[in-house]
């Protein structure tokens, strides 16, 4: 029987933290992806209304990984009435020869955390202009924070503001910052106003409707919207996406095109079904230009990727047989 | 934290047997897919070449179960070389009000063995003649075993044959079956004696060239064509299907349109694509026909649904509870 190694939530943080290295990884993710020959499901999806629930299973197959993960993650966006987080979940890490199950990381969406602001610093590190000081976040969340850490770990941040729906929450998101970063995070007092005052955007929240409108974006500026990960959630006025001055980037066209802001684009009809935009992994391996002018406007869609999995997972169980942690179990 | 609860495969084995609780279980959830309200995603399949292997993962919400299952089961067909099974897996268990993890069942394929089996005797119980005494048995590996165990649970078999290219395994399927099941079980000469013989046929090949033909068939058979759970694998002559006196039923319509018998069949031409056939559920519901005559041929084409995973998975949680199995640990 296979020996399996189970690792809690606990030992997967102190194995794998948000920093250089997780954002690494994740480049190396996005660089295969853009080499060929990695193999990437459409991603399975389980809507249960009756909870107002969903899961999303993504997996990627990586040549040259000896292990491919298939992540488990569901959303559950009545828990917090509860006293739960929404988002939970597990990966699990297979042999890549032999199919066999060799770790079951319990990481509650720690990895999917880290792996998603990871996507983050990569897209702000290939797309948005190096002088980028000032930051805006939409959203008051998890993915609020980490993507602020992120992005501070790839551009010399010197100031951001936060901005969401509910003021108190965004006033404690902006306190957090602060003290992690060591830089003055504020609130706006409008999403206008922090778009206005900032050099990158991120966009963070479930939004189903747009938050950010075409007619606020100034030259030069990086927008990175990683909300939409599902057909009905929209960040983006669809007319950002028809901007000459935009240059688009998904994380995968293959996603986007179904799930992204680029979905919404589409649908509206501003933005052809049929066109080959870049992807950011043949942007950051240089098969694709990104901005080429210092007054273009960059605008990263995430909808996050398998590819992505894998590579956190295989960093963590690296992490966690180096520290020998977790626990052998004989399946 | 939330408490999950590991469970082994040497537990499982010894909670969940296939047995007639078994087949209770999965026509169960053949009748709550029948019933309506489930939520059965299309199957996440990711295939790597490099290792000539495959993964599907499966799942399925059926409101009025606290819990859904998401079956991970990779096939590598390279294994049996390195001395290892070809398929392997587990299954995962959520609350279906909260997503949250319930339990992790390292099962490597047995419960997807049992849920498999059993669908089988749920398909010959609605559909074969109650006087079905004698089988054949196509393939030598796990399922032929097992769904002639099945078979024995619902039908009064008298005696049985096994047909498999190799003749070796064939012989040695054939005697274990006997001393399991206590009914002379001999190996046959060639497919086609095999199906003169039988009563209910039953396939358990990974072929993609058809092993049956249409012409061996006479009045008051039942074939279960269970092998063909991707679109290349393929068992039985598409005129089979073809036949007039032929009564076809599809474990969910949607996926053997895709990917069982139905798709070969709609493929050479011998079938519209659009027919709305009886699935198992609504025949054992008493919803849709099934056989009405004695002289039909009836034949049910199993891909394998996740709803049988989350009626397995839910099953076995109950059994390791009861009897206080695995490990929980603090994830």
């Amino acid at each position: 029987m296979p020996t399996v190694r189970i690792v809690t939530e606990a030992d997967l943080r102190a194995a794998v933290a948000l920093d250089a290295d997780a954002v690494a990884c994740v480049e190396q993710a996005f660089l295969a992806l853009a080499g060929g020959g990695v193999v990437m499901p459409p991603i399975l999806r389980l809507d249960i209304q009756d909870s107002n629930g969903e899961v999303d299973v993504k997996t990627a197959y990586v040549p040259g990984l000896d292990s491919f993960a298939i992540k488990i993650s569901p959303g559950f966006f009545d828990n917090p009435a509860l006293g739960l987080p929404s988002v939970n979940g597990l990966m699990t890490l297979f042999s890549a020869k032999t199919g066999l199950l060799e770790a079951v990381l319990l990481d509650n969406g720690y990895l999917t955390d880290v792996r998603t602001a990871a996507a983050g610093a990569v897209a702000a590190k290939h797309l948005s202009r190096p002088d980028a000081r000032r930051a805006a976040v939409f959203g008051a969340g998890v993915q609020a924070r980490l993507q602020l850490e992120a992005l501070a770990l790839v551009r010399p941040l010197e100031a951001a503001t936060v901005w969401a729906r509910n003021a108190d929450k965004a006033a404690a998101c902006a306190a957090d910052l602060t003290a992690r970063l060591g830089i003055p995070v504020t609130t706006a007092a409008s999403a206008e106003d922090a778009v206005a005052e900032a050099d990158v955007i991120v966009l963070t929240t479930p939004s189903t409707t747009p938050l950010l409108r075409a007619e606020w974006l100034r030259p030069g500026q990086h927008v990175t919207a990683m909300g939409s990960d599902a057909e009905h959630k929209n960040e983006l006025d669809p007319a950002v996406l028809a901007r000459p001055d935009v240059v688009y980037v998904a994380d995968s066209l293959a996603q986007t095109r179904r799930l992204g802001e680029l979905h919404h684009a589409i649908e509206a009809g501003v933005v052809a079904a049929d066109i080959p935009f870049a992807e950011l992994g043949a942007v950051a391996a240089g098969a694709a230009p990104g901005r080429t002018d210092a007054d273009q406007i960059t605008v990263a869609d995430l909808t996050g990727t398998g590819v992505q999995d894998t590579a956190i997972a295989t960093l963590a169980r690296t992490r966690v047989v180096q520290a020998d942690a977790g626990q052998a179990f004989e399946s």
